[in-house]
């Protein structure tokens, strides 16, 4: 199949076996799929139109956000969040197929630091002293172990970084907290949300807000706008604006849309408050059953 | 000298030359300065009485909150803030003394990955292509080309870092925002505040804060109680409780003395309101002039 008869390229975090990668390949079965190496790298690779749509991680429920993700889409991109995919996160401890028998004698461990921080009390009771060494990936750990078949050595990954690159799971959900998952944007120039059969109900609107000069209970203020409209947040967060100790501006999620009545009345309001205020757009959210 | 004739046993985020180090070194000339490898071993250090106070980063004008640092405070540790240290951060581009004439040459470049990231524009034109290399500091950095004299290859750090591993500066302030500032905490086991004479006049105090289950607006209500007092807030960030995606605790830095009448008042209605809410104290802030 050439490039042509695809509907849409779509860049994620790769290499293939990530989780970025599970939840590419669930939302979009029949897409072209291109890993990139960095997220900056998929964000400008979906700004600069060399694909349609970008899948990137933007928080985990255990390591927060994803600063890097937040960052970039606030100075460096103008682009929207047009769907979210919450995944299920597993961690496997796997080997090469050799080496399945004696992997308790393990001489290292390889892994992202998120993964390894993942799996830190199962690491401290079962291997303490081994070396963990991290990657960039759990994929670029799996890939790794995969080329040096004769150093007994292990990865910490998914299951498809195990089936990518031949290696073998001797050890399932290595996780400490079971209920972990990472939440994914997909990203779009153009501001026209995903919408396929099996979507959540609820609706999130994304609004980055920098606030007037230092003024005391903007924030608060800023609050208010939402609260008396009975307009529910999901999330609010604090990053800074890079100017200085001390300046920060707000990523909010909204449960609304953004063209609402109510919530175009907020967003006139806040302006008139002298905010400025950005809406990254109303999405869908897609539940991915993979681990 | 011994031990024991120092005052106070102080763990830092080592090793020495880190920028750890020159904030610990400026606050604590006569004290007994232990350098530990993470940030958890610094605040198990203080936590299991091993040393008097621990400083750690816990905020970067740049890269935002320290995770590790909050986290581990609100899941782990029962500590207080007993002073808060602000230090420019300068990097500079160091080398084995014998490649001072031919550094324009390198092969590869190491330091911490925020360091790294802080230097991104000056990298990105003055070495595409050059390999960069994370490390656990960017003391670890300079003592890892101290190591390798016959590699032509630098690291980026601080001043202090190049002195104390005999490298040579050989670009400096390459960093790409001249502002940037690194935050850290004084920690201690008892609520007993530093004061010393070249303290900041401005008091502070850090709260943790728990909503009540996923009440609607109940964030507003919080900021409504500190904004009718006319009480300022300097910081308001999100993190997660690790017990699902959505789930959030509130680290709220509060321009008020935590015994001052209307601070009081404030607290006694946050747990009124169903909140959880934890001081970790009062404090001075001081101001760190080296680089």
């Amino acid at each position: 199949m050439t490039s042509k008869e695809w509907e849409n390229r779509v860049a994620y975090l790769g290499p293939t076996g990530t989780f970025t990668y599970l939840a590419t390949q669930e939302l979009f079965p029949n897409e072209w799929l291109i890993p990139y190496k960095t997220i900056p790298e998929c964000i400008e690779a979906v700004a600069s139109n060399q694909v349609d749509l970008a899948v990137v991680p933007v928080e985990n429920a255990l390591e927060g956000s994803v600063p890097l993700t937040i960052d970039y889409l606030y100075h460096e991109a103008d682009l929207y969040v047009v769907g979210e995919v919450l995944s299920p996160i597993a961690q496997h401890l796997m080997v090469n197929p050799k080496f399945a028998d004696h992997w308790e004698g393990i001489e290292g461990i390889y892994s992202h630091p998120h993964a390894l921080a993942q799996c830190h009390k199962y690491l401290y009771y079962r291997f303490r002293g081994i070396q963990l060494n991290p990657t960039t990936s759990t994929a670029a750990a799996a890939q790794y172990i995969a080329e040096n078949p004769d150093q007994c050595i292990a990865a910490i990954g998914n299951s498809s970084a195990a089936e990518t690159y031949g290696l073998k799971i001797v050890q399932d959900n290595i996780h400490d907290f079971h209920f972990n998952h990472t939440r994914f944007f997909v990203l779009s120039r153009t501001n026209q949300r995903i919408e396929r059969d099996h979507r959540d109900e609820q609706i999130k609107t994304t609004v980055m807000i920098t606030l007037p000069n230092d003024r005391s209970g903007a924030l608060h203020q800023v609050l208010s706008v939402f609260a008396w409209r009975q307009i529910n947040l999901s999330k609010i967060e604090s990053r800074p604006l890079k100017t200085g100790l001390g300046d920060y501006f707000f990523i909010v999620d909204v449960l609304e849309d953004e063209n609402a009545p109510m919530m175009r009345g907020a967003m006139d309001e806040l302006s008139a408050l002298g905010c400025s205020v950005k809406s990254l757009g109303t999405y869908y959210t897609y539940q991915n059953s993979h681990d």
